[in-house]
């Protein structure tokens, strides 16, 4: 899994500091996760094909998060795009769009297809062969989600040597993959287990922002690869997270070591806040594997 | 009056080319005329006093005109600004605007008034003692106005030399400034002219974006100091600028040259054309007083 951070930053937009926005590339595709103002000059800046982006998660509906996709709808439609382009956000999101697209007289020339979210439990919104993404239920203000990718667990691994040993016939081996038991050459059953190993670890990232402190979510995200966390406040300003419903780089760092979680990003940093490694700082003193988004930076996991 | 670009370039933005919005000083004002995505940066980015905006101006419906906006209202809150603020704009800009608030739960803490526009004729939307903001209804794909922009006539000056030899007590000086004739120490009536000077010229801007070529305009623009006229495409475009409303650098300096105005302001680039100085060119070879608008340019006039 390949993450992208366009933007990390919370509310007001600053010369250099962008507002969330987020891509993941991972079994190739290419979702595009939160779309503050300017996030399609952010898409531009970092090279990233607009035409592959098929599927779009909005977290909320606050401005920060979502004030940049009618402008990125707008501009797939002057440049010609065709292919089918999929929003998932809260419900009022399709007409919050709709209506500024007939204002303008400017109606797709491509299927958009809006898939309203309002259910407080989690829900799963994609599903390939290879991976899902189901909605992860918040704690904030406005009716929130964040979203957990996660990849299917991969073909089990040839032991082409024991295969030989065991005398199984080259037709057999894609069963094998699969996970069955097979029969030999002489007739005999060979236990799967005993001629194939693991698939390597499937990766997943949970993307869990705007949100206060809230361990309900830990079942769901438990030993996620790569865990994206809000943390707008330090702990000097622990008074501010309940009645903005945000969290502390504490917080955030809690939420990780209850969910066993690989690596930690945070992110969605308050302004007030001039040196980031105070995030880092208050995170470790929690749970070890903290990275810090920056607008611009590349993770892969 | 000082008018700054904000952005000047066409539809889809890109990494480093801005979509419409200026900022005009003038009289102690400072008036944003359209506003695009991005706007709010562009404000940050050439320190523009964000408190000092009252009164914004949205040409049309485009979102290469309007997009900003949500943003800059909603940041205007975070900010907690006080002051009121006056949108002009096409009729929908209200319900586009209020709906999107609602679905993020986030009502103005500032009065916000919307002024409504759907007339085909010139509407006064604005006047104080020193100067007057009239809408320029222009032909283009959705209901669009420009912008006239018109300093009121200064006091006479007063000749003081003059107004000593004709024995006018100094009470009178106001008056003379008001243009009225006065009575001197020796009862004798003294004409207003014979003692003043014509007040210095009254500055006016027309702001002309976005709109096919249009000679319906050239009577209300007459004689205007300076003239931003957009000019999407070069003649060699000439047959697109019919199903799309636009304008050629040399339609733009018909226009200039047919209203006598002082100074050409050619924008609203399309993204097609590497070298703007083709549309200098263009427009030179009609009109003399032409220049470039460029994002972060200041014109003084």
């Amino acid at each position: 899994m390949k993450l992208t951070i366009l933007g990390c930053h919370s509310a007001t937009p600053r010369a250099h500091h962008n507002p969330t926005a987020q891509v993941l590339e991972t079994k190739g595709h290419l979702f595009l996760i939160d779309c503050g103002e300017g996030t399609q000059v952010q898409l531009r800046r970092f090279k990233i094909k607009f035409s592959r982006i098929r599927h779009v998660f909005i977290s909320h509906l606050h401005g920060d998060h979502f004030f940049g996709l009618i402008g990125l709808i707008s501009t797939f439609r002057l440049l010609g795009r065709e292919a089918e382009l999929n929003i998932y956000g809260p419900k009022g999101i399709k007409e919050a769009i709709t209506l500024q697209l007939k204002l303008g007289k400017s109606w797709t020339n491509y299927p958009l297809y809006f898939h309203e979210l309002d259910s407080d439990s989690p829900q799963l919104l994609f599903e390939d062969d290879k991976l899902t993404i189901t909605t992860i239920p918040l704690d904030h203000r406005v009716y929130t989600n964040g979203f957990l990718f996660r990849e299917k667990p991969g073909e089990r691994k040839l032991n082409i040597d024991a295969a030989r040993k065991a005398n199984v016939d080259l037709s057999y081996y894609n069963k094998l993959k699969q996970g069955f038991d097979v029969v030999n050459k002489d007739g005999k059953t060979i236990a799967n287990k005993d001629i194939t190993l693991d698939p390597d670890p499937s990766k997943s990232y949970a993307f869990c922002s705007d949100t206060a402190y809230y361990p309900n979510i830990i079942p769901q995200i438990k030993e996620v690869t790569t865990l994206y966390h809000e943390a707008t406040f330090l702990e000097t300003h622990q008074h501010l997270c309940e009645p903005t419903k945000h969290s502390t780089a504490r917080g955030a760092a809690t939420i990780a070591k209850k969910a066993e979680v690989t690596t930690l990003i945070l992110g969605h940093y308050s302004g007030r806040y001039d040196d980031l490694e105070l995030f880092r700082n208050e995170a470790k003193q929690v749970f070890e594997a903290v990275e810090l988004a920056e607008d611009g930076k590349v993770f892969e996991f």
